[in-house]
Formats: C-alpha cells, sequence, structure tokens
C-alpha cells in the first residue's frame, strides 16, 4: 500500500495541471493529471479546486508551482530576481489561502534584456538538488517556450526564453504555411536539413518562407515539411548559443522534443544529456523540506 | 470625359482585387478596388467574375497578375526563372480564357535557396520601366511577405521573401502576445528602441518574448508594445542585409509601412527612396504593349 501523504505538490500551469500526493521522505503516492489549468479556471473557483484536490489526496499542506502564481493566476506571487536558489524560493512563496503556498517565478529584471519564467525554475534547481544535474550547469528546456537557463553553485543566474515551440504552432496552424505542416515530426533526413539551414540562415522569418517556395518548386515533399520547418526552427535557436562548444547541456522536461535538441545540440559541438523526469516534484520537496 | 479602355488591368491578390480600365496610351481611366481575392472565389466563378468586369469596364482584354495565377488561383501561370525581364513575362503569359493572360510570377528555383514571387515582380519592373526605379538597384518592397529585390540591367536576378508582416498578424492575433500588441504602430520612441533591439538581437524568437517580459517587468509600456513589436521585427528583417551601407533602397508598395522601413532602411546605414505609386499598371501596361 501506499505511504501517507504529507503534502500536495501541484504543478499548475496554463493549459495543464499535474498533482502529487507526497510523502515526507518525497515519495509520490498518487497523482492526477487532467487539463485544469489557470486558463480553464476562474480566480474565485481556485478554494473549490483545492477542495476537490484535498478530497482527492487527504487535507494536507498544497504546494503549487508555475503560472498558478501569474496575474492570469489565482494570485500573483511577485518573481524572484536572479540569481535565484530554491532557499530564496522557498523564502518568498505566496500563501493563498490557509495552509495553500505559491511558488515565485524568477526575473531577470534589470540586467541588457528583461526576461521571466515560472515553474521552470523549480525544476531545474530540483535536477540539482536531487543529483540529476550539476550545481553549475547549462540547460535547455525545450517547449512551447524553450529556456536556456545558466546555473552557478545551485543558482539561477540567466537565462533566455526562445518562442521556438510557439511559432512552430502559430505557422502550423495560420497564415501562409497552415496545411502545409501537417506531416510528422522526428528525426531524420528532412529534420537533419532543415537543421542544418536554420544553423546557417541567420534569418528565421526569411528561411521559413522557404518551406513554401521549396514545396511549390518541388524541392521539398510535402511529407517532409513539418518535420523541415521543425528543424529550421531548433537549429535557428540553438545557433543563437555560440557558447555549446564542448559543453554538457542538460535538456529537461521536453518529452520527444528534448530528442530533437538533442541531435541539434549535438550539431553544435555540445554534448546533450538527458535529466530523467521527476525534477519538479524533487524540486517541490527540497522546497517543502526547507518550510516544513 | 475619361478615354476610351483599350484593355483591362487587374492586380489580383490572395484577399484583394484591383481592377483598372486603361487607354492605350496607359491612361488609368477607371479603377475598381474590392475584396474578391481568389481566396474568396471558386475556380469555375472567374469567367462570371471576368464578365462582371467587362460589364463594368467594356468588353476589352484583360491582363492579370498576382496570385490568381497561383495553384490556389484561376489557372496557374508556371514561374519564369530569375533573372526575368519584362520581355520574359510577356511571353509566358497563360491565356486563362479567350483575351484574358495570366501573367506569371518569378522564381529562384535551382541556387542555394528557393523562394518565389507573384505579383511583385511586374510592380518593379513597371517602376523601371516608367523611370521612377534606375535598372538596377535594390528594392523592398513591405508588407505581409517583404520582399528584398535586386535587379541588374532591368532584370529581376535575386530577391528574398521575409514573413515579417505575417508574424506580427500571428503574434497579434494568437499565442501569448495576443492581446499585447493592440496599439499603434508609428515612428517614435518605441520603434526606435524596438528597431536598435532587433538589429542588435540576432534571435527573433527571443527577442520577441521580451515584450512579454518587459511588460511583466514594467519595462515597457502597454501602450508602446505593439510598436516595439513591430520595432524589433522590422530591426531583424533589414539586419539580415548587410549590404545597405551608402546604398538606395528604393521603397515599393508598402503604404504607411514603407514609411517604418524607411526608418530601419537609414539605421543600417542605407537611403530610402519612396517610389511613387502606379508602378503595377506601369508594369502591365508595358506588358500589354509588348504584347499588343
Amino acid at each position: 500500500m501506499a505511504g501517507r501523504a504529507a503534502y500536495i505538490a501541484v504543478d499548475w500551469g496554463t493549459t495543464n495541471r499535474r498533482a502529487y500526493a507526497v510523502a515526507s521522505d518525497g515519495t509520490v503516492v498518487d497523482t492526477l493529471t487532467d487539463g485544469r489549468g489557470v486558463l480553464s479556471i476562474a480566480r474565485d473557483a481556485y478554494p473549490a479546486e483545492i477542495s476537490a484536490l484535498r478530497t482527492r489526496f487527504g487535507a494536507e499542506p498544497v504546494i503549487a508551482v508555475g503560472m498558478v502564481g501569474s496575474s492570469r493566476g489565482w494570485c500573483e506571487a511577485p518573481y524572484v530576481d536572479a540569481p535565484a536558489t530554491l532557499e530564496r524560493l522557498a523564502g518568498s512563496c505566496r500563501e493563498a489561502a490557509p495552509d495553500v503556498r505559491i511558488v515565485p517565478g524568477v526575473a531577470l529584471r534589470d540586467g541588457r534584456r528583461p526576461d521571466v519564467m515560472r515553474g521552470e525554475e523549480i525544476q531545474i534547481l530540483g535536477a540539482i538538488h536531487a543529483g540529476t544535474a550539476p550545481a553549475t550547469a547549462l540547460f535547455c528546456q525545450p517547449g512551447t517556450h524553450n529556456k536556456w537557463v545558466e546555473t552557478v553553485d545551485g543558482a539561477i543566474t540567466t537565462f533566455t526564453t526562445v518562442m521556438t515551440g510557439e511559432f512552430f504552432s502559430l505557422l502550423r496552424t495560420h497564415g501562409i504555411l497552415a496545411g502545409m505542416l501537417d506531416g510528422p515530426v522526428s528525426d531524420g533526413a528532412a529534420f537533419r536539413r532543415g537543421l542544418r539551414r536554420g544553423i546557417a540562415s541567420g534569418n528565421l522569418a526569411a528561411t521559413l518562407f522557404e518551406v513554401r517556395a521549396g514545396l511549390l518548386l518541388d524541392r521539398l515533399e510535402p511529407a517532409a515539411a513539418a518535420a523541415y520547418a521543425s528543424g529550421v526552427l531548433i537549429g535557428a535557436d540553438v545557433a543563437t548559443r555560440d557558447d555549446l562548444g564542448g559543453r554538457p547541456v542538460h535538456l529537461l522536461g521536453g518529452g520527444a522534443l528534448s530528442a530533437l535538441y538533442a541531435v541539434a545540440v549535438t550539431e553544435m559541438g555540445g554534448t546533450p544529456v538527458i535529466v530523467p523526469d521527476g525534477a519538479t516534484t524533487a524540486g517541490i520537496h527540497a522546497l517543502w523540506s526547507l518550510n516544513a
């Protein structure tokens, strides 16, 4: 029989929600994954959501991370400035309701360029805490908004958000390339050709139009167009990192996308390292242990 | 009273249509602008459209340019390969119906990268024919798909399509920046700041996320976000031309957008030259004169 839950961890994103009942030793004893992301929940409906989670998992404290703490979520947990450690996050949680804490995101506020993250930080620091990634490392978190994150001695020091996944999704659904990008996306000749083109291009908004021109001029097979375009986008993304040569890149949370980024990192001379799943719950557990 | 029409010129695009009744000396004697672009017309409805134009303008020959000659239009007029002159376009028209000719587009078929245009070529060659631009020049045609076009001695030799306008439209309507880019877009401090950022960035998909981060961290005014994002996109577009220094750039057909591109060209060291309206009808008239 599963052990008793000590608290409920919630990874509460824009469109999805993952909730975990966690024992005091960090063991996940029960999980729930659904589409109750912040876009589908009215602000005054969160207390009922918490009650439902406690009915399911037990009347335990809740720790939530992600967009639930944004201006579009339940209640705003102001960003912690980089460099950000687990301890600083733990000390800056917002109590949204009795025994419900929301973990803040991380901001680059005053530097050359602004950037923000919310949810990714706990995954990175969780991997470091769990020992599945070094304390000083370069991370890549592929997804709708890919994050390149640098850590030094267990602190997030700088990061860059790249809208690679969103661009692919917008282009596939709307605009001139819609209907041309419905084929499969996986590693193979078309993906690699797109990757090399994206790395060399320096002009994403022009290189993507080559997908249409290539189809019209029979230089690109219709079934290969999606993989090629994905290669162009991921290639342009990794090519803006001129510091990958000879360096491990820790890939985190990207599912099947991580395999494509691994190919791209290798192409740029880096060494991809796929970090095992479980980093987010490891991070939340470290945070709970600090605050418990 | 207006002179008698010798033929009907139609600039038949994806969403819009402009039709002109033109006298034998090239004078436009009547015009019609409507939303009867190729997306709104079934393939078998074109003969009726032609009849309606002739009812309006007189039973004259028709010369049509643009997407009407694409695979999504009425009947495909295969691309002419670059280098493309007016004479080659005139010799490659497709007769879609009695006395209805469709002008082909231009393709880069076999070079390092594929590209296509359909409609822009007649505007460029028309400006040259009319003497409002030199025969050897660099052109920029801002719009949904901006074209950078090089001509040598009156022939289109090479060109690049950049999806700058489409990116702006997609981002404004869908995705994470939707709702943040509804402010005015015009030259001013925010546009220029975005322009400089776009020129310096080298990573469009990251720099555009700074719009969101800048708003969240109070580094960007909500009312300035659209102009800033437009600056980023146009800056990234012009920055991929490293050959603008000291060079005239002939801006064509971009309407209000041309003024923003003129600022960007100047920022890159080039000399913007706004080409007067009327280039498309001048090009069609030159073509009619060759074939008449």
